[in-house]
């Protein structure tokens, strides 16, 4: 595994503060100076969701948005149609004291 | 109203195509630099998606994303519980040639 996996959030249907606290507990106990949350299609919003209430409700003032990249994959569905996911991936990072 | 909501489209429970064609016609027919594809909530997965495929599918190499910013505001729902809804603004803009 990776540098940039171990730092990788992936968003999917777990509760909500799983995901939250997991970012949390990478800045706090992993000492990492990077988080990248990630998902796919319809977990894009709950993505923001989670850097939000992590970066503004648990981390305050310590971590900022540092990059924000979205991107898409096509692919063809089981029933022959042309398929377009689209994927977002949010890199938060501890603020320079 | 200014020159950046003219330039603004906001993503809701429209057809999906009407939001991309918005956009789309943003940059060839009314001539625009940049568009901002902006959404709330639920909405946010959306507005990735619009960009996506006005970008790709629609623009292809004429627009590239130039900014993209996350953030959310708390307020009382009728509940008076606190809730957060986060935003997103994608900024599309041409291609310098």
């Amino acid at each position: 595994m990776g540098d940039k996996d171990r730092n990788s959030v992936f968003i999917g249907e777990k509760p909500f503060m799983n995901y939250v606290t997991g970012v949390v507990m990478q800045f706090t106990t992993k000492g990492s100076s990077e988080v990248i949350i990630k998902a796919r299609g319809k977990f894009i919003s709950r993505a923001v969701d989670v850097a939000e209430v992590a970066r503004k409700r648990f981390l305050e003032n310590s971590v900022d948005v540092k990059k924000i990249d979205i991107g898409s994959e096509e692919f063809q569905s089981k029933e022959g149609k042309q398929v377009r996911v689209s994927n977002i991936e949010i890199t938060l990072g501890k603020k320079l004291v």
